[in-house]
Order: structure tokens, then C-alpha cells, then sequence
């Protein structure tokens, strides 16, 4: 297989997918718009879990499990959400296959294994979770529960591209259940906290936290806040939602608590959820021409050292430093680290497939810089090579995957900031998202008729409304009718 | 809901279901089948998972995820996998919901949206996953290729119970490939001794490793490993299997790779996989009439202290030496610890609850107590209660988490001893079977027949070969022909 990547420059979209295949994230599979999540992708994939789901116990959740399916009754109760995913459901109809009498060696769907009601495949379980829920909930005594799931769910896309829109995807979603309406909104924005914490201190990935506009809550909700980065192409990714969603729930399930005074009332629900797309995000941030960049903080790897020798005793003799010396006092730091010593690539081959798979820190050591008490370092993200001494590596090393980490974000945040343009007019509303693209921070008169118009006109939508606006007095970019803010529109994905 | 646990000797399979329910492990859901996982549950499984994937990971494996869906052309290609599963496949047929025009509200499967090809929703996944093998093999040194899943898979059982058999459950599948088959055997083994060691050193339940008859293996295995264990009831669970594939999946998915010398052969598989079913059997192996007792190591609280007191000064004082000193003593050492000062409930109900949920050991401490520079602790394994001096506490209490593994593991292993029955006459094995139970070993003949017959007549099923089994002449136990050594019989979950 080719390393070269194509560049972003040339097309944008393929530079995506040779990243995702050729950086070993992730590959097509036999199912149509599911993916294969391959060894490199999913320890990404548990670093990101594992620091996620670390914040999510410290702010007081625990993890449960929900069935993979939902009978199609309970599906149905919240007209809304049902109504929202109805579209895109993967639907389980019979519980058996049979031996086809017409074709040796292959099976039929047995017609007479048919399920009396059919099951849908989970696209997001707050039916499931709200059914078990009124179980569990009698008093205020239950309440809050905070509980969060990690799982797999199936929304059935026309269009998919690995990670950021897939058939399967793996994601968290919390759940919970609140005797009040103010605790409920306070988790909900707690949550988002949290993930804008994790996209801009582990990711490295700036966000702007906001609220959606009623066209675009997610299908049940009362209030959807998410938090939204921006793409190299200037095109915006929602990164992560966090939903309160009023009583909605607790009606369509019927679902009530006894408060202090023994009078009855609904309950209150929030959800929340990151996915595998986060890790489409992180791909676009941040990577080159060259291939992936990882921030360290949640990379697979964030050091490789690989030897530069003739013959067997040269090899030795970096084999006594390496794995003597250098390997267990980065290991003692915590740095995860990998000697590349295998003899059937040669060292410009190794640099190459490192800097395509985006390990943050590569050190080169050879005879010379052996006795010399030297390494020669280089990182990823600016691709500066530099000697460090021996004495003191791993310091300097770990010193180092910090500055990195802090200066990936720095980098993105500039761009980010770069591609937020106040637009007062049409014309160069259309002239900045054509030629600049990025966030739009434009008027808006607040109806929904002219946020569709202007997804019609030019595909950019309300991403969202931040959180802290300043309120301004202006005139709607589109009809000119009185807004009393500006709002943020782009193009995404 | 009433606390009161059936006693195993009224109905052991009521008292099953007590604990695991009462207990707050699992529940029945809506879905036919299919169990919520609560969250003391669910952290009695994420830290078994957490351990297991150490030890795969220490072992060289790295995770991945491979899609949820089969398609059936794949599904069917290894005949026997195939038709060993075929019986038990949720199928789906469609991709889309519509509104029912015959009822308001309601929903329907759209049956313009059928799916060309079905998919099954995966019950093991080593069909997607040779598949997938085919492109990522070409030659040796893609090999070997040692990839473990975390996931859900669905099994169609017609008769289910909580975590022992359920329609959806978690586990790991490991799926690896080899360039020879003595490796291929190789790694299969050493799965199957990593399993039997986290059974025993963490579960605390002993197992026997051995090979299953030609009849009991995994469909399209060529040999299957096991570990049993013995329940209280005297029924033995599998508690985790390792097969060795042989080239059976390379051959129906044309998976071959060069060699050194460029010849084309075919890969060699393995699968290995445990699951929630594991709950099941630490749930039989351990508990009492007075709920759960669960190991240590992997208990999702090992240490409750329990506050006794009258009015809010005796509580502060209380909280000074508790939150002050002992709660970070005992998070210092790793222990995980819930001070339980809930004004709610009273002493003895905590106690009660503790003890239902297999809570190792509880710490009360009243004023008393306090002027004395003691606490009082129980230990729920035994029952046995003893005072501790405040001082070094932390490590009398990390010790004495360390004796009840240990005590725990040598209690059951007594207990499967004596449950280990030779027998050599046809009314004898019968008899044991019905007034004992247990293991029972017994001369078999070799033949699938008289496997068979001996099922038909007694439900009991061969558990397995033990590893490293004595040969010893002799007859078999139904048919009196001529065998070579004893097998282990038992009626099994
Ligand atoms: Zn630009
Ligand atoms: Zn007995």
C-alpha cells in the first residue's frame, strides 16, 4: 500500500480518508457505513474513553448497561424522538435463520421466526433508559441518578465517512434524573463543561460552547448545548451535545417521584454524549500533508526511538542504552514508548510511518551521538529536529510532549479565531463562506423562516448561540428585520 | 422492595435470582431476554474487564472493533460457525421506520426500506473479522496478528436467566492469526492459562482446564479449551473457552500469506473469549443465604464504614477521625472505601444492606469506640466480627482484604473438592449424579455415542478432558468397552 497522502490542498476530502486508512485509525468494512476501528484507532480511542470517563466519576456518574434494542412501543412513547430517528433505524424483525432448501450451504431468514414486535436497534437509548428508569425512581430519596453509558448505537446514514458519520459508532451517553428543573439544567451545563475541558485539554481542539436554536435541539429535548470546533477547510464539527431535556421524558414514560411534602411530580432528565466523531475532529484539527498529529496528552504513542547502527555490534551497543537505560526511566514517567529496533525497515522508512501516524516525540540514536552523550530529537507538529543530552532525557522529554500539547492548541486556537468573521451584510455572507469559510458571527432575527432560508440559499446553519452573548443591537443579515444578537453560523459537517 | 433473600435450600434458583436482583447487580428489562446492568453491577464488571484486559495486554494483545452487522453471505461462508448459530440470530431486514397510517402516533417498519442483503446482528464475530484479516495479511510479516474486542453479541436463547444465559451480553472475543500451527496452539493454551489464573487469583473461584469432547466444541473449532467450575447447587459452569481454529476460517474467507520462502499457506486462527456470564458464577460459587459475597479484588466496594451516633455533635466527631484520617489512610493504600453517613437509614439497616450486596468488610465506629482507639469490623465472608485498633489500621484492613481472597478461594476449593466424585459403576454414576452432584469422573469409551446416550439419560454432558489427564485402563462407566481415562462428567448451567 502507497504512504502518500494526498494533500489538502488538492482534495481535502481524500487527505481525510488517506489519513484515516493510511494512519491505521480506521478502514471500510463488509457492512455498508460501518467501520473497522483498528488497533491504533481504538487505543486513541480508549485514551480519550479513559480520561472522559475519569471526569464523569469525579463529577459524580456511574457507568450501567442498557439493552442494545427497543421494542418498537417503547420507541414510539416520545413522539418527538421517535419521530427524529424514525428515518434512520435499523429494525431486528426475526430471531432465526434456516437452511435454504433452494441453495446448498446457505441460510434464509426462517418466516416463521418473526417477532411479534419488532426491535429497533438503539440510535440512542433514552426510551430504553426512561422505561427502566421509572423502576428505579419512587421518592425524592432516588433522586439524582446519575448514570452513564458506554456503547454502541446504529443510525442508519445514507452518506458515511469513517468517524465522522458512520452507520455503528461507539459513544458515551449519560442519563440522568433530577427532582428539580434547576439541578437538571446545572448537570446539563455541567456536562458541557466537561467536554469543552477534554476538546481543549486533552484534544487540544478549541471549542466555542453554545446553545442550539430550537430547528436544531436534538428530537426531545428542551434545551441542546454543544460545543463546536473548526475544521482546517472551514467547515464547523459539532464536537459534543448535552441535552435538558424538561419532563419529556418522564411524561412519555410516566415517570413520577413523591417529593419531602409527598406530593407527586415528573421527573426532570438531561443527556449528554461524545462520540467516535470526536476523533474525526481531532484528525481534521490538527494533521498535515504529511499525515496525522496527535496531541500527546491522548496519543497511542507518544515517543519512538529508533536506532541507527551497522552490524550487530553497533546494536548492541545502542540495545544497552535503549532498553537499559532510556526505556525504564520513560516508562517511570509515564510516558508510553516504543523502540523501533525491527531490522526489516530502515530508519528513513520508520521516520516516515511515525510522522504519518503522528507520534508527538521521535528520537534517532546512533554510534556517533552515543558517544557524543546525544539524541537527536524531533517533533511532530512542528517538524523542528533538535540534540538533547542524554543527562536528563526523560525530564526534558516529558518537558517537551507538554510544550507540545500546549502548542498544538495554541496553533488551532489561532486558526480557529482567524476563521470568526462578523459579517453585517448578504453579500459578504456569502463572499466569507465561499472564500473564507469559518464561523460567521452574524444577526439573526430569530425565526425559524430565515435560519431555513439561509440553509437553503447557502447550506451554513445556526451552529449555535454562545453561551455569554453579548447582546447587540442590529439587523437580521438576511431580512433585515430588528435581532437583538449575533449568532454563529458556518458550513459543517 | 422486601431484602429478604430466599435460602438456597428452599430454592436455589429463587435465591439466584434474589441476589442478583435484590443484590443490585442486573434486572430484567423490557426487551425478552435482555438485562440492565446496574451500576454495582456494572463496576463488579468493569473491574474484572479491567483486570483481563491488563493481562491481554500484558500478553501482547491490542483492542480493536470490528461492526456490529454480519451480513449473511459472510455469515454462512464457515459452514459449521454458521450453522452452529444459525438457530439463535436476531436478523434485521430493514433501515426505516414510517408513521402508521392506521394509528396516530404509532410507528411501522417502512417496507420500501428493506435491506437487499440481511444482516445478523453478530453473536460471535469471527466471520467480520477473517474478512477483515484477508486485507490486512499478505505475508509473514503481517503475522502474528493478536487482537482482543470488548462488545455486545446476541444470542437468541429461547430460556434465559440473569447473566447466565441473557440474549445480549458483554464480553471479549480475542481473535488471532499465526503463520504455524504449533503457535496457533500455543496461544490458544496460554489464554486459557490466563483465564484459569484470573478465575482463581481474582474470583476466587478454582477451575478445571481441560479440552472439550469433538461434540462440545465451538462451531468451526478444532479443538476447544475450557475451564469448569462447580456451583454450590453442584452444577458446573463453563466459565471460559480458547479455541484453536485451525486454517478453517483463512480457508472459507481466502486468508493466506507468503512465507519466508514465498510459499502461500493459509493462516491459523485462534478465538478466545469470557463474559458477563462470569457474574453469574462468582454470584453461585460464593453466596450465602444472606446475599452476595464477593471477592476483594474485584468487589466494587471493598470497604464500608458505618458511623454510629446520637445528634450532631457525636457526628462531628465522628467525621473528624473518619474524613479526616481514616477515609485518605485507606485511599492511600488503593482501597476503595464508602463512608456510608446517610442520616436516612439506621445502623443495622446498613448493616443488612452491606451484607446483601457483598460488601468484603464493614467498619462500624460509635463514641465509644472512639475513646477507645478502636473500631469494631466484620468480615462478610465469615461473619466473623473482632475489634481493630485505630492505630495501623489501613494495613490491618489491607491484610485482612487480602485474607478473605485467599480464605474465599481455599473455602470454594474445598467445596469443589469434595465435589469431585471417581465412580466406576453405570448405578453409582446415576446415583452421585442425583443425591451429589458435582464432578463426577468416570471411564468413557471415546465414542460420540455413548456421550450422547449418557446426556439422554442423565442431562450430564462431558465438561472436559482435563489438561495433562492420567491415562489409566478401564471400562466404560455405560457401555463397559474399553476406555483410556476418566472424564469429568456433571449436569451443567
Ligand atoms: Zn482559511
Ligand atoms: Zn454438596
Amino acid at each position: 500500500m502507497s504512504k502518500e497522502i494526498t494533500s489538502r490542498s488538492s482534495d481535502y476530502s481524500q487527505w481525510y480518508n488517506d489519513l484515516v486508512i493510511k494512519g491505521q485509525l480506521a478502514d471500510y468494512s463488509a457492512v455498508r457505513g460501518c467501520m473497522v476501528i483498528k488497533p491504533y484507532g481504538y487505543t486513541l480511542w480508549e485514551n480519550m474513553r479513559d480520561v472522559l470517563d475519569k471526569m464523569f466519576k469525579e463529577t459524580g456518574h456511574t457507568n450501567a448497561y442498557f439493552p442494545l434494542f427497543v421494542p418498537k412501543s417503547l420507541f414510539e412513547a416520545e413522539e418527538k424522538n421517535a419521530e427524529g430517528f424514525a428515518k434512520e433505524c435499523a429494525v431486528v424483525t426475526h430471531y432465526r435463520l434456516k437452511a435454504n432448501p433452494d441453495k446448498k450451504g446457505a441460510l434464509m431468514v426462517d418466516p416463521e421466526a418473526k417477532l411479534e414486535e419488532e426491535l429497533v436497534v438503539r440510535p440512542t437509548s433514552e426510551a430504553i433508559i426512561w422505561n427502566t428508569y421509572k423502576t428505579w425512581i419512587q421518592s425524592y430519596r432516588d433522586l439524582p441518578i446519575l448514570v452513564n453509558q458506554w456503547a454502541n448505537v446504529v443510525r442508519w446514514e445514507m452518506r458515511t465517512r469513517l468517524f465522522l458519520r458512520t452507520a455503528e459508532f461507539l459513544w458515551q451517553e449519560g442519563h440522568t434524573a433530577h427532582a428539580t428543573k434547576e439541578e437538571a439544567v446545572a448537570e446539563a451545563e455541567q456536562m458541557l463543561r466537561v467536554y469543552a475541558d477534554f476538546a481543549e485539554n486533552y484534544m487540544a481542539v478549541p471549542v466555542i460552547q453554545g446553545v442550539k436554536t430550537p430547528n436544531e435541539r436534538f428530537a426531545g429535548a428542551e434545551e441542546t448545548y454543544c460545543i463546536e470546533a473548526m475544521m482546517q477547510d472551514g467547515k464547523a464539527l459539532q464536537a459534543g451535545t448535552s441535552h435538558f431535556l424538561g419532563q419529556n421524558f418522564a411524561k412519555a414514560f410516566d415517570v413520577k417521584f413523591s417529593d419531602k411534602n409527598n406530593k407527586l411530580d415528573y421527573v426532570w432528565a438531561t443527556s449528554w454524549g461524545v462520540s467516535t466523531r470526536l476523533i474525526g475532529g481531532l484528525v481534521m484539527v490538527h494533521s498535515d500533508d504529511e499525515g496525522l498529529v496527535l496531541p500527546p496528552k491522548i496519543a497511542p504513542l507518544q515517543v519512538v526511538i529508533v536506532p541507527i547502527f551497522k552490524g550487530e555490534e553497533q546494536k548492541a551497543k545502542l540495545d544497552e542504552k535503549v532498553k537499559g537505560e532510556i526505556l525504564p526511566a520513560l516508562k517511570a514517567l509515564g510516558i508510553s514508548v516504543k523502540y523501533d529496533d525491527n531490522d526489516n525497515n530502515r530508519p528513513g522508512w520508520k521516520f516516515a510511518e511515525y510522522e504519518l501516524k503522528g507520534v508527538p516525540v521521535r528520537v534517532a540514536i546512533g554510534m556517533r551521538d552515543l558517544e557524543n552523550n546525544v539524541v537527536e530529537v524531533a517533533r511532530r507538529d512542528t517538524k523542528e529536529k533538535k540534540q538533547y543530552s542524554l543527562d536528563g532525557l526523560p525530564n526534558a522529554l516529558q518537558n517537551l510532549l507538554d510544550d507540545i500539547q500546549q502548542s498544538m492548541f495554541e496553533k488551532a486556537k489561532a486558526s480557529r479565531d482567524e476563521h470568526i468573521t462578523k459579517v453585517d451584510t448578504w453579500d459578504k455572507f456569502v463572499k466569507v463562506l465561499d472564500d473564507k469559510g469559518g464561523f460567521i458571527l452574524a444577526h439573526w432575527d430569530g425565526t425559524a423562516e430565515t435560519e431555513e432560508k439561509i440553509k437553503e440559499l447557502t447550506k451554513a446553519t445556526i451552529r449555535c448561540i454562545p453561551l455569554n452573548n453579548e447582546l447587540e443591537e442590529g439587523k437580521d443579515v438576511l431580512t433585515g428585520a430588528p435581532s437583538k444578537q449575533r449568532v454563529l453560523f458556518a458550513r459543517a459537517y
